[in-house]
């Protein structure tokens, strides 16, 4: 793992050493250490304190006034100690050989004048000595393919799926302290607080996930772009390989002032910004919400062959809200052959179109007494996504806590059209019940069909797979 | 109740007759005859069925053959029969002297040409007679003052909220079946689903609407409009006295098309429609979810005397993000008073402006040992909330379950604080656990506070608000 400027220190390191307080709360080394416990890494993790007269074991483990007293190797080291004493503390990493150290502590170059000189020490000591930093300001690295997890916070998640997205960001409001990637068992390979940047930037971080064979579609959080043509040029290499989606905020004159007070940082050039992603071939969304659902879909559907949309619902009314998403979503709503809209309309004469409005038939087939509801929409689902005039489609589900028992056969029965068509699917879930809302939606994507509580983010979502795969970069098809 | 013309006797029958079939399953007059019974009608209601010797009785009241058998008054009748027996139904009930009708059945213009015929005999029949009729193809009305249900689905939830926010729509995509009112303890007045228009429209529910007591706010969701300079003058009355936030679906090509296939109805001319929405001064909304989360925030909160916006956030990306959003949404950040900064100032001196990031801050009073890591935050709020150049305002909260027994004290102390203040305020709430986002979220809403998951559209919200506020109507605060 010794390729000069690469990352893997960062994210697979083998031993890592935790530089600070270690007393049991929340937001000190003692709690990187606890965090890192809790996910599972395995490796050897090397407390240090200066006064391991105090603290003699944590976890099990010795604890070190410095990380020159450590006789093994350690690949990375996670300090969390006031900004002063950091310097010293990287310049004993960079003694000790270690490649990769993540500045967890506040108080840099966001923090004033004095932090910003302090910054500048130990990036200057990165320069020097080779060390690659990242941070400071970060709650550094986290991986579920071997349970390391640098952040310092509570988290009161117990585990994080493993699975093919990437996240990072500029500041650290993403992350396992953050968001509920439990609850929606949000498949992750790793995540990334890139913090001040004072060595390790976005370029760097788009190389190493760009070549990471566990991401597959790599979502990133950006405030500023450190360095134009690097940024231009990793972009353009990560997302010709897979999907990549990009949230710049900062992007209105008071987003980039916003910006600047708090990371010190320039925003740059808005319309040079907007340029740079759509020639990288990256996707750029505008709100967290759309960093947070679109790579679902990515990962989860193949890429669409093309901008013609499908929606089935279960009123008309919704699907007229889908056709004018739809349209605001760069996608135009397919014209099926004249085989489906003829296999359509043999389920029911009032089917045949798109929308496709299974209300009135659903209704009908009730009213008939038929014993199962769903039989019409179980023939019309392969029609239509099988059209070959169809890219990608939106099904709409109602969710209510009487029908939960349903969810698995509708869930099946949705999912085995799912599996044998190139169409991408996602689904919109609406109704009366939050709890069975969510409990559909965790079937829909244990099975790989991404779910949305808001049908106009379920169709923009589509909107820019399909405008992924027919940009510059050329992703393969995801599975 | 005897005014020709209004709307009253759908809201606020005194005795209602329920026609169609008595089987005990969703979707039949048994239904809705349960339904108005679960949601607390007191009045009379009459089962009506051809065969009164098969039902002799249901929920305790005898069957009749005919509306015409009954002896006592009747000011609604709830009509769900198959289309070919509708006319003479409803000339039954002209006959009876009942005022107003819904017809729930499906199958009239939005099914084909016989349905169309059969349509327009109902509405001649409201010409000849004068009888009001809503619907066909309809769920009918809801109303959370006298427990009136007309819908004839199936809902799971027991108990909607009594509160000022009229919902009213062109298909059934909407009300009690669907939503999850009961989870959010969304505040209704009056749902009502205005179907195929044979004859009421959504001129005479706005009408209805703007004078309605109950009713503070009103959100309206349409395909196409009937009248429009009827509609014009109807709107332009009602955005005067209450806000009025409409969805105008169909407002692209593909959505006018879907419109048209599924409602036999014309979706308008969209220039004209979007020039009509402005001139009254409604409000116009894109999405569904919009018009389920802007008529809170107007509902909870006063209305802002201009687009000044504040953010507190918890980390600096938040504000970055909001920062963008508020310019999206027609909104500019406030710059605070030297006062104001200088009060900021004192408590950390990383405050002063806006956005308002408490995250460094707190972490300082964490590693300071502060027993009460909202206590900076106590402090900043009403600054922020009373400085006279701030009209709104976004505070973004963390729920986790690991501090769900902090939420009674944290709502009560922004609680506190706003209601101190006339600038409006909302909340955006994330977090890792999706239960304890929505156990956060009622505690606010109980206390007058709006909360939204998405940051972006509770931004977005308030842009509304601002917008409506500094429109042609002057709707008088609201609390």
């Amino acid at each position: 793992m010794k390729e000069a400027g690469d990352l893997r220190p960062f994210f697979e390191p083998e031993a890592v050493a935790v530089v600070g307080s270690l007393r049991e709360v929340p937001g000190t080394a003692y709690w990187v250490i606890r965090n890192m416990k809790h996910f599972g890494f395995s490796g050897p993790v090397y407390p240090i304190n200066p006064n391991p007269a105090v603290y003699k074991m944590v976890f099990g483990a010795p604890v070190y006034a410095s990380v020159l007293d450590v006789d093994g190797q350690i690949d990375l080291a996670a300090v969390i100690t006031p900004p002063s004493t950091v310097p010293h503390i990287v310049a004993q990493c960079a003694q000790k050989g270690i490649q990769a150290v993540i500045v967890l502590s506040e108080g840099f170059a966001e923090a004033g004048r004095e932090g910003a000189r302090l910054q500048g020490q130990i990036q200057d000591l990165a320069r020097a000595t080779g060390i690659r930093i990242m941070g400071p300001n970060t709650f550094g690295v986290f991986n579920t393919a071997n349970g390391l997890a640098t952040l310092p916070p509570f988290t009161d998640q117990e585990k994080i799926q493993r699975g093919g997205v990437a996240f990072c960001s500029q500041t650290g409001s993403i992350g396992p302290h953050q968001m509920p990637l439990e609850d929606w068992a949000y498949p992750i390979s790793k995540i990334c607080d890139m913090g001040n940047k004072c060595d390790v930037d976005e370029a760097d971080v788009l190389d190493y996930l760009a070549d990471d064979p566990e991401t597959q579609v790599v979502a990133m959080h950006l405030e500023e772009v450190r360095d134009g043509p690097r940024f231009m040029d990793a972009a353009g290499k990560c997302a010709a390989r897979k999907p990549l989606v990009i949230l710049k905020a900062g992007r209105t004159r008071g987003g980039a002032s916003a910006s600047a007070s708090h990371t010190g940082a320039l925003a740059g050039n808005e319309p040079i910004v907007e340029a740079a992603i759509r020639q990288a071939g990256a996707i750029r969304v505008r709100t967290w919400q759309e960093l947070w659902e679109v790579p679902k879909t990515l990962l989860y559907q193949p890429l669409p062959g093309g901008s013609r949309f499908a929606v089935i619902t279960f009123t008309g009314g919704q699907g007229v809200i889908a056709a004018d998403a739809a349209q605001d979503a760069g996608l135009e709503l397919a014209v099926f052959t004249p085989e489906t809209a003829r296999n359509l309309s043999r389920i029911s004469d009032r089917l045949g179109g798109n929308p496709v409005d299974m209300g009135p038939v659903m209704s009908d087939s009730r009213s008939q007494g038929s014993s199962n509801p769903f039989s019409a929409l179980e023939k019309a689902i392969p029609l239509v996504l099988d059209d070959p005039n169809v890219d990608c489609a939106t099904i709409t589900f109602y969710a209510g806590r009487q029908i939960a028992s349903m969810f698995p056969a509708l869930v099946d029965m949705v999912h085995a059209s799912v599996r044998e068509t190139a169409t991408t699917v996602n689904v919109w879930i609406y109704g009366t019940s939050l709890s069975a809302m969510q409990e559909m939606a965790r079937r829909f994507e244990a099975q790989g069909i991404p779910a949305s509580f808001d049908l106009d983010r379920a169709i923009r979502t589509l909107g820019c797979a399909a405008g992924y795969a027919a940009g510059p970069a050329r992703g393969e098809r995801i599975r």
